[in-house]
């Protein structure tokens, strides 16, 4: 939370067609279905498998904030945003197109280093960056990603295939990302209030890092190939666990218990939660923005992933006339609700 | 100019989920290459050929005016920018994802309206619309597209393939959506200063719908295949002549000569920039937002588009040492620059 000591060259000096070349710098493609990519009217790909697309946009002041989000982790998080809905489909992802909209608040040096965190990703995920827009914004930062992916027909997951006794699996653990934008939020209101208060984040690593930077489960797709397990159905986990559970359920329209003590969620994030009055089952259920993959199995396939550190059984799907309900610790079943933070109540 | 008297009911009111069943409702995909449209973490597409790919922002303050735009032209417009990109590939456009960020300003009844020109556009250019995102913004109204074209591999034009000795040809005529800007920004100003002056727009519906609601031209891609022409190269005009011709140029590594007096400006154009005191080869040079094809062929094809009324030839390629040049109307030659409206440059 301190002022950035790097140069400020406005945008407006070099002009949109040397941001985009200097953007352009240095990328290069690497896939086969790349066959174009920035500096046409449009990128050209081409491949005989499957192709899935997906979109997203960032808004400053909805989805982040730049007090204590740094832009390099907020480039990263947008392209793995994106990433996760690919891998959520059981798909590669090949190529993103970025569009930013910028105010002049904006320097060339801030695009850098948005880029910096965006090159990073595509990287880390071995993804070609192929395209976007790049224009002024009156107010604020807006990034739009558009992320392709490719698979072969017959490994394509929908959200609207799983039956009646599939196993309700979640990959690593959940409502961390929550906390750790509680923790952010409370350290940029005590910076608020006096700059001179030095923030405290100690041993908070792991919840404000699920929050700024989070990762996209690319090494759980490898997983359930290597194990030879096609889910019947996955989604990935953007507003909450109870929200996806009830995607699935209703799109494949079927029933669904879940566990509440088979629910993973990792001990920082347990006790933060409580420190904040928040019962930690709650992060998990409605938290959101954990970027794990929620998926669904045949019961012969259980063995395969039991024990494994990185996956939990937390449920089963039964009859859709028996409704989607939460197996509480204390042994009572609710009826699981959707609490998903909807971005468009924010009331701004 | 006036203020809408729909019913105005929050998006708040109904939540993202059910505004995007709203949006989906009647949605029916018709191209076999559409294998899985809205309802997933993202859409599935196969087709054995090359895919183009691009994506536009249109940014509220930036890029549109609400007070003089109708929602409904605003989204047919956003679609057209992005299939313009399309046809400038020389490839049909097949699917289309569109992301909305609201603010509270913007009711259900604002949204519909938008997607009705959404829609009207996917149906007048048969597109499909595949899916998107829909959030809510801090400020104004954010919309990205992304559009997703198809053609064979021989057939997609490039603008790097220009050759000294082809012919420049532009469709259409040019200049005219700026002058369209220039009538409502003053009808505007007129109304701020006293709301119950009518507006006189009288006699200027070519170039204020040519602001408003532009086209993009897949009857020249048609009639290009028709005459059997390959252009070998091509780009849409969203800049400005210039700075187009300056993209071609640059990227072929050639040079040209523009003639001023056979770029095609439409007459009441021509004699509204004269009120404003422009000179009319100006809006055409510079004005942008023509969403007119620009390409060049080889001189052979040249006798199979001569007086045809939607193409001009305007110049020649010639070698990238003798420059970009405008041929005057009074004979002199004058370097071409690029004047396009930088976007960038809006010091907001």
């Amino acid at each position: 939370m301190s002022e950035s000591k790097t140069p400020f060259t406005p945008i407006s000096t070099i002009g949109e067609f040397k941001l985009i070349d200097r953007i352009a710098e240095g990328i290069e493609c690497v896939h086969s279905s790349t066959i174009k990519g920035i500096g046409d009217d449009a990128a050209v790909i081409h491949t005989p498998l499957h192709q899935v697309i997906t979109t997203d946009l960032l808004i400053e002041g909805i989805h982040f904030d730049l007090m204590y989000t740094p832009l390099k982790h907020l480039g990263y998080k947008a392209v793995v945003v994106n990433l996760s809905d690919v891998f959520a489909m059981n798909a590669q992802p090949k190529q993103i197109l970025v569009s930013l909209a910028l105010s002049n608040r904006f320097s060339v040096e801030a695009v850098d280093e948005l880029y910096e965190g965006i090159k990073a990703a595509c990287k880390k995920y071995n993804v070609d960056l192929i395209g976007g827009d790049t224009t002024a914004s009156p107010k604020g930062l807006t990034i739009c990603i558009t992320a392709i992916g490719e698979a072969k027909k017959e490994k394509i997951v929908y959200r609207n295939s799983a039956k009646e006794g599939d196993l309700l699996v979640v990959s690593g653990d959940l409502g961390a990302a929550y906390i750790g934008l509680q923790l952010l939020e409370r350290e940029k209101q005590i910076f608020i209030e006096n700059p001179n208060v030095k923030t405290d984040l100690k041993g908070h690593d792991y919840t404000v890092g699920r929050q700024l930077k989070p990762e996209a489960r690319m090494d759980i797709i490898e997983l359930l190939e290597k194990f030879n397990i096609l889910p019947t159905s996955m989604i990935d986990i953007s507003d909450g666990l109870s929200s996806e559970i009830l995607h699935i359920c209703q799109q494949s329209n079927v029933g669904c218990v879940l566990h509440e003590e088979y629910v993973p969620i990792d001990p920082n994030t347990y006790n933060t939660a409580l420190t904040f009055n928040i019962d930690p089952i709650n992060c998990a259920l409605s938290g959101g923005e954990d970027y794990e993959l929620l998926f669904t199995i045949r019961p012969e396939d259980a063995s395969k992933i039991k024990n494994h550190p990185d996956l939990s059984i937390i449920g089963e799907i039964i009859d859709a006339n028996l409704g989607v309900k939460l197996h509480s610790k204390g042994d009572n079943y609710y009826d699981l609700i959707s609490m998903g933070w909807d971005n468009l109540d924010a009331d701004k």
